[in-house]
């Protein structure tokens, strides 16, 4: 037994190290321009088919690594809708969709590579769908949004329904660029992501309750 | 001098031909998946190193292609500009960043595979800095953001700064997952790029009139 479980450690601090390595290399030179050979040899294996024996193909390695910051990432959001409550006021909501994320990447240190890393994989043509199931396997994310249609106002469907993309593309991005801007030494508008979660909700906040058709022309 | 223009004719001919397949491979199978040999294939060149000789590197065919439309899109943001003439309405100068994009993409039929190319350069840490330098190459654009910087309410540096760069990540972003969708023959909100653009248009207005740290935690 106490064979077996040293093995299942090994193996655990492999795919670990793997996940590492990926995550990293991918956010830095793209992950179609990374080579599962690249990444097996960053993560310090000498079996240059490691990557392959843990995780299998490129798109099954690119799973694995969206999935990575999932769960704590879920646990942040759980405790947020606690915190919420019933709530009525739409910040609060929005608050539940966006400061799970940055306080996680706050959480991580600099640089972070994981945002970087989502991006990229949401505009690529082949992986795409990888990142949208993932994001809808997530309850706590459902039960954020359920909680906001309910306290937003009246808006027609087609307009809940671009404005529900809108967001989910405000938050990935702006947290790509500004994980890109630190870790280039750019200057960022917001010193902490803390700051860049409250400038980010502000923003949502307005984009959700702005009057429909306004200046139709 | 008729064989030279004859022969120049040529030229332009096979080099519109590769911008026209790159730009269809690179949106529908991602711009590292695909190799200058197939685009050079798909464009129906006998030679399989066209690309190479016509446009050097793979960065440098993909700037090729991020310019291919610029110019269009800077004439219909001149005629913007000049309509919107000295308005006040915050409206009218975010139509003046939207509308341009979008009614290029109306005016190209459907499919098109721009909006989803920029956005996968956009995201790309090897490629982003010629999408940066591209958009930042247009005098309508610049003049578009001045002029709302105008008509805007006051507000503090940094929030100015990053609202600015939500606006661009969403108008882009927006506009790749509207032609995704469209291509995929997938529902979207709105059935005319005209309408998304006002519902883009509505939202960014409310994005840039938002209060400032209305709830901040």
């Amino acid at each position: 037994m106490a064979r077996r479980s040293a093995r299942a450690e090994q193996v655990s601090a492999t795919r670990e190290a793997i996940l590492t390595a990926a995550e990293r290399l991918f956010a830095e030179h793209g992950v179609y321009a990374v080579s599962n050979r690249q990444v097996s040899e960053a993560a310090g294996q000498g079996n240059n088919a490691a990557v392959g024996y843990h995780f299998g193909t490129k798109a099954d390695l690119v799973r694995a690594v969206a999935r990575r910051h999932a769960e704590a990432i879920e646990t942040l959001r759980e405790r947020a809708l606690e915190a919420a409550g019933d709530s009525t006021d739409v910040r609060d909501w929005v608050d539940c969709l966006v400061r799970p994320v940055t306080e996680h990447l706050a959480g991580l240190g600099s640089p972070t590579w994981y945002a970087r890393f989502c991006a990229q994989v949401m505009t690529d043509p082949a992986l795409h769908e990888i990142m949208v199931e993932e994001s809808m396997a997530s309850p706590a994310l459902r039960r954020a949004i359920e909680a906001l249609n309910r306290v937003l106002p009246e808006l027609p469907p087609e307009v809940r329904a671009e404005r529900g993309q809108m967001v989910r593309l405000l938050i990935l991005h702006t947290c790509a660029e500004r994980e890109r801007a630190l870790a280039e030494g750019t200057p960022t508008p917001r010193s902490t992501w803390a700051d860049a979660a409250g400038g980010l909700a502000d923003a949502i906040v307005g984009l959700w309750l702005a009057p429909v058709g306004h200046g139709a022309h």
